[in-house]
């Protein structure tokens, strides 16, 4: 094995790939096969993508040049074959952890490396511009490589990508479909039934031809030759053509070949040799909500569900399980997710939208103009809010709460535990008037903090006597707020902790409490810019209320990949970094600095992000 | 004509228009094509769409049986047949005026319209909504009509839709293309040329086809007889279909049928005998920004422009004439624009996005992980920004500061007039590390307002002794600004009033500035929540100022249709308003009420929007 991790080692791009013969380059994608299973069980990341571009990879990086001939990876989880024949084999056992191995290209590890973002279809859009530019700078030798999947060009920027790089006939870009009939789940719609008619009947014109591409394929997408002779024709073809590729998602890895749920698409830490978890399941936060989902959905048939093509990872399976009909997918869309709820909703439904935090991103337009101006029941649930962890800067869902507070007639709900989930999903539902928006974390959902008592629409989580600071708690923040206030306790100063339970519109009952208080503190696992934080400010601005406020979350620039406890912690979302933030508020100058804290250098304190 | 007229207001619908022989229907074309001339060159509109659909809509009403067959307009501005023909002849006098008929579909105007929101390309989202929820509710014999133009269909939502419509064989479900040729200019792109090769080649399989839809056509759209036999054919067939129809913008108008540019897209008071405008023009903002450009682009041939469709409305088009290798219009498709932007600035170039304000809604989720993420080179020139006017809630410009201020590393100014218009715009240019956006507003751009000073990046435009207000001025609300500070002048209140010119990173040259005052105030044209009055507001705390502070911009709800200047007035953003508000910050209670407004109810007054 040592001499096989040699031989992998020993490629470091285009030139050397090329010296090797057929045999050798066999031996390679296995080689290359056996240590993504190896390694990628044991960090946890995208095994079943990348068994399946293993050959792909190899045939593009022989016939074309790069970086010169840019490679652009669209979802760029897919990217881990590319990154061990550029030179990462070493790197890449600290792969998505802290200071290792990014999840997806990056260009500080690598010139051949362009797409940062790994949401989905945005490469072919890249490609255009970047075969524009070298036509603009008569850099014509350039040709420009996208790899699409098939589920990514369900999403509309690929249709406006196609029209734009159909209608310019003579720019290199090559365009190759990874067809392996699945995003997750196997991808929908009425474009993948046409992929479908290609890859079976010889002859069928392709649409992509209809607006002005070339069309090479169906190539067997683990045939190392055919591959390598379709590229090189369109390689020399020298301009816009597709090469459609069928891959298996998965390929080669028995336990990710078997599972028709996803493939593997994205594992945790699992054994190599069965594919199944190393660690048992707890309860995750996404489980509460599709039991809940599904409780609700028993009573009320206009309850329906919207997913873009992520059923399983959204929670939406118990629901999609017993009613079928009241389930749909998209695809990766979510722009057509939220105006298609829309539609639903003037017909009389009311869906429920399930959507990873950062994704709704794509659709904040289509939430404001088709949802909330037509004041439609459309529920948004929003899962891996805040912090999500190991999947970098593109994934962590920061942006929804200064997003979505822009909607007017908007009611946002972070739940703190799994009975208030429930409970402000059910409370959710029932709003028919406008839109509303429930957020949580990913993974594990802790368990219950119970209210001490219920002033207006407020849960008062702890009570303190005194009136020092008034610690308004956001979501699943509700355990940090509270450990913050025991440590502060302990040096006499008085915290009493509310969480709103509805962030937006911020409750009233907020006013007379922050009066009576020496300082409001807001803590939001979310944008310290337009979040909770800032709408308590507009709330005690509008109403005179000279209580000093500090808010805390999450610093207004991207967050690296890591553990979500590390990342919240680096933030200054703990409780000894808040707890002496705080007492620095109230002058209490003699606030002791933590023994496990004293011999840091100084810019770990100033890194703590807080206003 | 007063005969006439009558014809036209006897029809309210399907029932009446099913009475009318083919002598009688072509009479009610060529009536509607007067009134509509006649109407809209008084009031200001969007004639050429509509000349265009007049034969289209009144045989819709006659096959379909609307609003229980819902039909849905796709960019509302074409739907002044439908309001005629659904009984609002009386009305359509007041078009686009405050309290008039909107210019777009209005539920409250009418059971038959249901989409308020004019962005493009989401009608067929929400008929593919409808027709689920129609199939899943047992509401089976119902149809649903979508109508949308070419250019609409290069956005794509539209591709996301029709993905999911041709999945499901056995909706009734009728897309009907309204082909033009045009959006504004002639439609760019693969797809447009598909759609030529349709209209002029019998016996092509559609790109629609390919997807699962069945396709009728191509159909004469200004033929009635053809018209109807297609759409009833359509209805028929109780499946996705589309009707290709080919029309023409500006049909029986001779002005607009020759007008290249546009073909009468929009227009403001015309004479109708000439089709040209009643008052002459003046200098807009659009026209300093195409004009700097210009001559940025004469020094700098890295900067190349981009559209979405809107080449002239944007000011490109002086570019455009001397360099059209360095303008890419990419069809009405902002996500693609922003996207294509980051691979051109990838590959070398600082590309300049053009974008109607409202319309970058629309790719934010692009500009934040395609540009900013990468810290690409972009410049974003929004036009429309702030309030627009006669187009409604949909179009006016008032997001923008609250969302793109969430992008990591971003610079946004907010130009003056003229001349910082243009200083600004070559700054914008000049940065090389990440996105800048310029924003300004619709309409002429005002003279020249001079600084007397300057202090860090801030431009001090009146200088008051005394430290009682700071008032921060975000762009074009300094004359505003200007003229409340005299106001408050005139009762012996001091007021300095400061233009940021970069509005976001807010400059810390504000903060002595701030500490030295009484109160800050800042008054933008923009969204009160998350804006730059919440940005400053963000900053003085951050550094611990006490010092009140107002925030004065659009308060967060839709604002309806009307002129500029009125709207502004009713929000409270003209200088007696402000002036008032100001001086009881102030507490100064001998504040007279100005004579003007001591009649008007209080409801007026407390309609003031600030914070």
């Amino acid at each position: 094995m040592a001499v096989d991790t040699d031989v992998l080692s020993s490629v470091r791009g285009s030139r050397d790939l090329r010296l090797l013969d057929s045999a050798e380059l066999a031996g390679l994608a296995a080689r290359i096969r056996r240590y993504l299973v190896e390694r990628v069980c044991r960090t946890g990341g995208h095994l079943g993508p990348n068994l399946g571009v293993v050959e792909l990879t190899i045939a593009l990086h022989r016939v074309f040049d790069s970086p010169r001939d840019p490679i652009l990876w669209d979802t760029g989880h897919q990217a881990y074959v590319h990154k061990l024949l550029t030179g990462r084999v070493a790197e890449f056992a600290r792969l998505r952890q802290a200071g290792g191995l990014s999840g997806y290209p990056s260009r500080v590890e690598s010139e051949h490396d362009f797409i940062e973002n790994s949401h989905a279809s945005t490469a072919l859009s890249y490609a255009d511009g970047m075969a524009k530019a070298f036509r603009l700078r008569g850099e014509h030798d350039r040709t420009v490589v996208a790899v699409v999947g098939d589920g990514a060009l369900t999403g509309g920027m690929c249709w406006e990508a196609l029209n734009n790089i159909g209608a310019a006939g003579d720019r290199p870009l090559v365009v190759v479909v990874n067809d392996n009939g699945r995003s997750y789940a196997p991808t929908v719609g009425g474009f993948a039934e046409h992929l479908t008619r290609l890859r079976t009947r010889r002859g069928v014109r392709s649409l992509f031809e209809d607006i002005g591409l070339d069309y090479l394929g169906p190539v067997d997408g683990h045939d190392l030759e055919a591959l390598e002779e379709a590229f090189t024709r369109a390689r020399d073809l020298r301009r816009p053509v597709v090469v459609h590729c069928v891959t298996e998602k998965g390929r080669g890895y028995r336990p990710a070949e078997t599972d028709e749920a996803d493939r593997f698409h994205a594992i945790g830490v699992v054994d190599p040799s069965t594919g199944r978890p190393a660690v048992r399941g707890t309860t995750s936060w996404t489980d509460v909500f599709g039991s809940e989902l599904l409780n609700l959905a028993d009573r009320r048939d206009d309850l329906v569900g919207i997913t873009a093509a992520m059923l399983r990872p959204t929670g939406l399976h118990p629901l999609a399980r017993r009613y079928p009909h009241r389930v749909v997918d998209v695809g990766m869309a979510e722009q057509h997710a939220v105006t298609s709820a829309a539609g639903m909703a003037m017909a009389g439904l009311h869906p429920v939208v399930a959507i990873y935090a950062t994704f709704l991103n794509r659709a904040f337009d289509q939430a404001l103009m088709d949802v909330a101006l037509h004041r439609l029941p459309v529920t948004f649930v929003l899962d891996r809010a805040g912090v999500t962890g190991e999947d970098g800067p593109s994934h962590h869902g920061m942006w929804d709460l200064s997003l979505f507070r822009l909607l007017p007639g908007v009611r946002i709900a972070a739940p703190r535990d799994a009975a208030t989930l429930r409970r402000e999903l059910a409370e959710a539902v029932d709003v028919d008037d406008g839109p509303t928006l429930v957020r949580f974390p990913k993974g594990p959902v802790g368990p219950d903090v119970p209210a001490v008592d219920r002033i207006g629409g407020l849960d008062v989580l702890r009570q303190a006597p005194g009136g020092d600071i008034l610690l308004v708690s956001v979501g699943a923040m509700a355990p940090v707020c509270l450990a913050t206030a025991e440590l502060l306790a302990r040096h006499g100063i008085g915290v009493t902790v509310v969480d709103p339970r509805w962030v937006v519109p911020v409750d009233p009952a907020l006013l007379p409490m922050a009066r009576d208080h020496r300082l409001v503190a807001v803590v939001e696992d979310g944008h310290l810019t337009g979040g909770v934080g800032s709408a308590v400010a507009d709330l005690l601005r509008d109403h005179d209320i000279g209580t000093r406020l500090r808010t805390f979350g999450l610093a207004p620039r991207f967050l690296a990949a890591g553990k979500r406890q590390d990342l919240l912690a680096e933030q200054g979302l703990h409780p000894e970094a808040l707890a002496r933030q705080l007492a620095g508020s109230l002058d209490a100058p003699d606030w002791p600095v933590p023994r496990a804290e004293a011999g840091r250098p100084r810019t770990e304190t100033e890194e703590v992000v807080g206003r």
